[in-house]
């Protein structure tokens, strides 16, 4: 049994709009064991999507179809499913109902009502946001799922109800179980250097066990570990062969093992400070609210996060934050920028960071150069010097544009607080 | 005649690596006027790679194929072409002098002269850089292209040989130009409604020109205005074509329109403000920085934007901004938020944001409640009442997930702001 992926959207095709999805969901049916063999992209045209369609379920494939579900008039994905079934449409009363309580009293514009249309035969899908329900359409011993194309929506099916169906469907006692280890501040060749006696163990006969790694270009490294196993038992089996190869890893990788899976630095960051009882201020220059926008993503982060101060233009650096005459771009600049943070919002811990994000330079330096500032007050409440008024500052060259540059000094200033508090919580802990 | 893309490697169907070769060369066939109704990624599978290639020729397609040229086990596209001509594969001596060439005397490992190897009947395609060469090879009518996976190797190739072979063999000198219309604070469907008219109209016999729609769960409404021309001046054609359909949907849209193509909010904003030479404040609760960030994504935003307040902690708002006694969710607090943080950071005009993102509700306000305030100094500069204490406030209801809801009120408070700004900026210029 296998999985192909059938994007649909002339605006695809145009390239437009580069087809994320298709690469999400592969890595997610790679994830749940489920081979997939190819992956197409079509425009909106009732002919080609049949035609695809046909070709996929001819052979012998499931079909997960995604985009084309709106309202308008070249959402044509539920009409080319209907006529693959050979089946007509039916208007759904729950999902007019459903229709009807999202718009609140407002009157529906009569294009809505389409997405209230399943194909006799098929199941809704339903989210809990958005306005398209997905579709499960069987035919004959195979399904076409259909999501929608925004990739919200898309990902919360994928991962709720199509991906679940899909194993379930499988029907092999066989489990394929992953998780992924966040890795910050090392190369990916440098990883794989590292973890090599584990990746060389694991080729021996007999191992249901692999590893890989996946690099981005700002996000750290990921490894993989994958563990197969069968039998009744197979997803105890699994989780148990993680559990065993996650700590293989963390004993040879160490403190750049941040989170696991979809743990980013913010989250652990958060951890980190809650346990410690700390509160965060952070100033950020280059950086424009990047870093402070990060760490609020995490719910609940006002218990440990006071607030942030994007010091953009040189005047607010100087009049708020304490800076003092000389370039904004320097490693003294930085000191001042934390402890000024630090102690305007009565926080525990200041991070800065200023820095040339290009695309010209600034104060002599080149386009990349980022000075981090921490400060924290080590004698902590109730001792004296309470108010420390050193930081200690982390000079960075950091390649790529505008946006890269932005985004790598953000990732390097969380793992950089991350080790700190690390080095902290373990210094508490002796 | 049509050109199909078949991109090659197993890492794009595990997700790995994201697929943006396909885009690039649908956008490239677009532009010179070759239409591509189907793209297709298979693994390094040399019977899938046969039958793909099959598949796209039996629909009466050229096929550019990319990836699966290197020297290594997995790159099998040679081969598989090859099958599909019915030939043998012969070594190429002027590609194996060019390739002692390029190791200089070093000796050439065994499995580099496969990259020499070219099916009898095919050309080699030759490009600067890299290693291996692309090929030309008919099958009856058709031609198989083959290019490299590397991104600037086979952008080299697609320019100088591929799309200018495609468009000699096509015979004809037609293009496809288009243009995106970037909408703001209207639903897809009420988008749709408003420019119905237009569409029925391009539906008429004779049109060269189409609409389509593109949403965004947080970036509003694309409309793509797609121009079809033929014959020598094509391409002037075209272009006026997009002008005259773009004048007619903004005056059916009006205001709604914010940029053109990739123009998102924070550029439009910024362009507004740098015209009206006004500099702009941010005081974030709930989006906690993504409105700066946004901001200070445009270069050269340090001339119009002052800089923000993140006031994440309750504490913060009060003590830094003013924000009085009674709840932090309030329209109350966004007007003290916006006056606040205007008037510390010497700018022209505040804009704030407090709400609940979730996932819990706050202040007796339920999840997805934001309130937006928006100060400026009516009189300005020079003239009495510079520093004036009264915000506008705008209060919304947004639905999601924490996500969600911090993307929705970032993108729905630049848009105030930027209809703000036009408003001002007509009221200045009548």
């Amino acid at each position: 049994m296998d999985c192909e992926v059938l994007a649909i959207g002339t605006e695809l095709l145009l390239g437009q709009v580069v087809d994320t999805n298709s690469a999400w969901i592969g890595e997610r049916l790679a994830a749940a064991g489920i081979p997939c063999y190819q992956q197409t992209k079509v425009g909106d045209n009732h002919g080609r999507i049949v035609a695809a369609l046909w070709a996929a379920l001819g052979r012998g494939s499931d079909v997960i179809c995604c985009g084309g579900l709106g309202p308008t008039q070249d959402d044509i994905t539920r009409e080319a499913i209907a006529e693959v079934m050979q089946v007509p449409l039916r208007r759904d009363p729950d999902l007019v109902a459903r229709l009807k309580e999202r718009f609140a009293g407002r009157e529906i514009p009569e294009m809505n009502y389409k997405q209230a249309d399943v194909p006799v035969g098929a199941s809704p899908i339903l989210a809990s946001a958005g306005t398209a329900p997905g579709l499960a359409c069987p035919v004959g011993e195979k399904v076409i799922y259909a999501v929608p194309g925004v990739p919200s929506e898309m990902r919360e099916m994928l991962v709720n109800a199509v991906v679940p169906d899909l194993v379930k469907r499988s029907g092999q006692p066989a489990t394929i179980r992953s998780r992924f280890l966040r890795v910050w501040g090392l190369t990916e060749s440098k990883v794989a250097e590292v973890v090599a006696p584990r990746v060389a163990a694991l080729e021996a006969p007999g191992s249901n066990t692999t590893i890989a790694f996946l690099a981005s270009a700002t996000e750290g490294v990921r490894v993989r570990i994958t563990a197969h196993a069968s039998g009744v038992d197979a997803g105890r089996v699994a989780v148990q062969a993680l559990d065993k190869e996650e700590a293989e890893l963390r004993a040879l990788l160490g403190e750049a093992v941040g989170g696991v899976d979809d743990e980013g630095l913010e989250v652990v960051v958060g951890r980190l400070l809650a346990e410690s009882g700390l509160r965060l201020a952070v100033a950020e220059s280059l950086t424009g609210g990047l870093v402070a926008a990060r760490l609020t993503s995490v719910p609940g982060a006002s218990t440990w996060f006071a607030g942030g101060i994007v010091s953009y233009g040189e005047d607010v650096k100087r009049s708020l934050l304490g800076v003092g005459p000389g370039p904004v771009v320097s490693e003294d600049a930085a000191g001042e920028m934390a402890v000024g943070v630090k102690d305007l919002l009565n926080a525990d811990i200041g991070l800065s960071l200023t820095g040339v994000a290009g695309p010209t330079s600034q104060d002599d330096q080149p386009v990349g150069t980022v000075f981090v500032g921490l400060a924290d007050d080590k004698g902590r409440s109730g001792e004296p010097g309470r108010r420390s008024s050193k930081a200690d500052v982390l000079q960075l060259s950091l390649r790529g544009d505008r946006q890269l540059v932005r985004q790598r000094a953000t990732t390097q200033a969380l793992d950089l607080l991350r080790r700190n508090l690390m080095e902290q919580h373990f210094r508490t802990e002796r």
